[in-house]
């Protein structure tokens, strides 16, 4: 059974004393760019430098504690690795990662400062969820997926509750691989139009929308978007997506990357690719916004110095 | 006479439809890099992107009315100039803003962006405070002083108003160089131990303290923070630094880019370098925190990508 708006409202709860309450920040540039009112959701100044800690946290939060002392698994391209790891370590749990070789250095990095255990695989050749089913069976370890969960959906609808509280959005624009955020964002706020947003290429949310049944990506295709290459949505996520998602926007790497530099210039923020995708679709996606209120959530700041050079200079 | 803490509060009333009540950020590896529980009063997000909104606008919004209407000048490096065109533009009234030719792109351009008339000189054969002062008198106009004046410096503690009102402070962090920020926020957190902080070899604040009287610099020195490089102190913030000032730390220019890319990497906050100062400071400066709250002032964003690139690559 899916998640509820019980089951965020109470994800909300649990949650409350490690996730962040992130800003909604306002800009005067980006409004005139569209003709609306847009409320940027600050989650790259979440606790770990993205939202998946609210997913994560009420994940762990809500395992039996028998179960939750034999530590956790997850594997992850970066974000959910920093945000399992993070929790792990406030429940003063072991956690193990499994993350793809190429992963963002800082996103490595961060996740083994925090004392987790990292396994490396290649992301185009093996699957990382075979990798960490297995692991998970061999260590007895809990296996804290990163999106297709009831928990992990109801901690992202945080992120949407937090929106909800402070604004009535027309339209919330929204990354979506796995479709975690989205779904839960989707849930918080069940009068706004949802307009997910996936990298050009890695388009497996705009057909299985069209085609009525989940599909698959090819392994292997590329994007700057390293947090939004999941290889197909969840059996829990599609459900929610087939009845909220009012449109799905393609973003491309170059539209990705003037997202990033309008970041820097006029909201001030640190957005990493994935982060920055939403921004990108409702300043170049097509979608007429005119005269609405419209929330974008930059979903995270995780990024290396080279890829937001690179943006700067685009 | 000086503000008073009363004036602070009737600031923050002034204003509140105005500035935005700036977040508080934290970051695990801040806190572990000085031993202590640090929280970044992020201005770099305040509308206009620095603090400088609170002064100007609670200044004009002093003024009587039928002064008001014959419009404002101000004479800025930058931050100033933004936020009194744009406190200008709230108030439907002109603004004529005088800056220095060598002023980051992103200020000129967003200043003039904001329908105000921009005059240009040369910042080191030119006395921005004469050309100012003429120019009001010439055209009738009300000069907003970047500092030394009593609304701007109540303007600028409610920065440290919002502070107090979240944490008890045992120290504060804050740039300084004609010393509103600083100042106001001593105003506002009487507690609260002030750890001044300007640029090597613009070094005024130091001498002024040290010789007991108003210290200038000579014009032309050169340092990366554009935004704290005023001749010298006011005649209403030098008593207040001289009484509640309690160290005052100098920043290169290295240990600033330094900062910056340390707030890129663990705050996900883009920051100019006079924003980054304080930052700078609290990680270099050889103040003893252990185990102290600290509130450090990240005043502002308003950088170039030029600028910001070299900080990436520092």
């Amino acid at each position: 059974m899916g998640p509820t708006l019980e089951d965020a409202n109470a994800a909300a709860e649990r949650i409350k004393a490690i996730a962040v309450r992130t800003p909604l920040l306002r800009s005067e540039v980006l409004d005139a760019a569209v003709s609306a009112r847009v409320f940027v959701k600050a989650e790259c100044l979440q606790r770990g430098g993205a939202f998946k800690i609210r997913g994560a946290a009420n994940a762990i939060a809500a395992l039996a504690p028998e179960v939750r002392a034999r530590g956790v698994i997850a594997f992850s391209s970066g974000n959910h690795a920093i945000a399992v790891a993070t929790a792990a370590k406030i429940f003063g749990v072991a956690a193990v990662i499994v993350m793809p070789a190429d992963a963002p250095k800082i996103k490595l990095e961060t996740t083994r400062s925090l004392g987790a255990e990292i396994v490396v695989y290649d992301r185009v050749r093996e699957s990382r969820e075979e990798i960490g089913a297995n692991l998970a069976r061999q260590r007895g370890l809990a296996l804290i997926k990163p999106f297709d969960d009831v928990n992990v959906i109801a901690g992202q609808a945080t992120c949407g509750l937090e929106i909800g509280e402070a604004i009535n959005p027309d339209f919330v624009f929204v990354p979506a691989s796995g479709a975690g955020l989205a779904a839960g964002v989707a849930l918080a706020l069940p009068k706004a139009r949802i307009v997910a947003v996936e990298p050009e290429g890695h388009d497996d949310i705009a057909r299985s929308l069209a085609a009525g049944a989940i599909q698959r990506n090819k392994p292997g295709i590329r994007s700057i978007c390293d947090g939004l290459l999941s290889e197909q949505m969840g059996e829990l996520t599609y459900p929610i997506a087939k009845q909220r998602f009012e449109r799905v926007v393609l973003v491309s790497d170059a539209m990705v990357l003037r997202a990033m530099k309008f970041g820097f210039r006029n909201l001030k923020l640190v957005l990493e690719p994935s982060g920055a995708a939403a921004l990108a679709a409702l300043l170049e996606g097509g979608v007429d916004v005119g005269g609405a209120t419209v929330a974008v959530v930059a979903s995270g700041g995780n990024v290396d110095a080279e890829t937001f050079a690179r943006a700067l200079a685009s």
